[in-house]
């Protein structure tokens, strides 16, 4: 649990908590544990989809992934332990000091964007969709729930956590909506140069659907463009105090439209 | 998740839940959501431990396992969805006629069983076990952790949420870890004679840590009659409220005792 938490990640996701928390004047105290059992659900994710039984993946990061270091059976268990114990923080003492309905409903929150409707609906769709022809349109919804989902509920849990009013809670989601779906197709575009630059386009990656392999590159560079334009659009009214936002969705669309 | 969820089992651990929360009052309505999650778990569990890096499993109850019907990776991300369902589903609607302070801390008493400190500690304690010596202590620690937690759990959270005072929860909790680990070995004699009945005690299973193999058939028989006296004396003070929990102690000891 601790080599698949502490991998030296970019951490975008508890971090979009915080950054949507501090808005409304959310205090990092109350923010941190709904941010950390996010970030342990994302790490629970890539251990299981690195497994043979999923995308089969020897490195993670430039690393060994926990089945080669740890066999698969506790590389599984690995990732059961980080689901459950994210539902077991943040249930806790750790969120005490918030209203208890309200942390029902960031559980409730969390719980549809990590299920079915969300992360493990959109894997069993990505397990579905291998070696099988897809279009835009089933792309965008497949990197929606497997993606898209826990990126747009960590800003929606850090901002109803920081006391947003609904208004506040739909700019943020739809900053979310179009900054899930950009951090999607910004790693496919960044996973395809790679490729490219190691001449492996026969692998077994390069068979799944992601965006630039279903409409070319060059069209999901100009939707990156235009998804990070709507992202910034949303943060509009909130000012300088979504400044911390603004600059992720920038890192976000320039780590890939610069290669 | 439907076939690990339908197989027709016992269903002993949400009937649990239902016959615990009874004694004290709780409405049926109320307690359902609790045991239809707590039963999510026991599939999640039941589908993770059958797959090739954990028992290697072909059959459960006579029938295939879900991984041999479906796939591994589908069978991983069935499992991943029944746990993740289950924290989804008691979080949100079904239980918002409760307190939302109780309701938070049922989540956290399943998160607990569930977890490090319940099912996913003692299944890679287990795992750790195998082809190793082991003691009845380290057994019994074991199964306390891998079975006994989430049935201590299905009582404790029925009981709870029907509105057992501190004082007849602990009665509730002496019956639960007694029945928990009861249960436990009346499975191994049980599976000990399947096994010597089909000449199999070669098989995998065979060198895993069981109560009998470490202590002995006959010792096993004599803990497991001690352990349903014990449940039955805690449920003294309850009278005739606490008739069906007597039933499922002597139900659970009863199919192990008459091999």
């Amino acid at each position: 649990m601790h080599y698949g938490l502490f991998p030296g990640g970019k951490r975008i996701r508890p971090i979009l908590t915080l950054a949507a928390g501090e808005i409304f004047g959310g205090k990092r105290k109350e923010l941190l544990p709904f941010a950390c059992a996010i970030e342990m659900i994302h790490a629970y994710s890539l251990i299981h989809d690195d497994l043979p039984a999923m995308d089969d993946d020897d490195l993670r990061r430039g690393m060994p992934t926990a089945h080669k270091v740890f066999g698969e059976g506790m590389a599984l268990l690995a990732g059961d332990g980080l689901l459950t114990e994210a539902f077991h923080l943040i249930s806790g003492p750790a969120t005490r000091s918030l209203d208890p309905e309200l942390v029902l409903g960031l559980i409730h929150e969390l719980g549809c964007a990590a299920g079915v409707a969300g992360l493990v609906g959109g894997q069993s769709t990505d397990l579905e969709a291998e070696d099988r022809k897809v279009d835009r349109a089933m792309v965008e919804s497949m990197h929606g729930r497997k993606t898209g989902a826990l990126i747009l509920a960590s800003l929606k849990i850090g901002a109803r956590a920081g006391g947003a009013k609904p208004a506040e809670l739909k700019r943020i989601s739809r900053y979310g909506e179009a900054v899930g779906l950009a951090f999607q197709i910004a790693d496919d575009i960044l996973d395809r140069a790679g490729e490219e630059a190691r001449h492996e386009s026969g692998r077994k990656e390069a068979k799944k659907a992601t965006y630039p392999s279903v409409v070319g590159v060059a069209q999901a560079r100009e939707r990156l463009s235009d998804l990070t334009r709507q992202a910034m659009e949303s943060l509009a009214p909130f000012g300088a105090r979504a400044e911390p936002l603004r600059a992720i969705a920038g890192y976000v669309a320039e780590r890939a439209l610069r290669t």
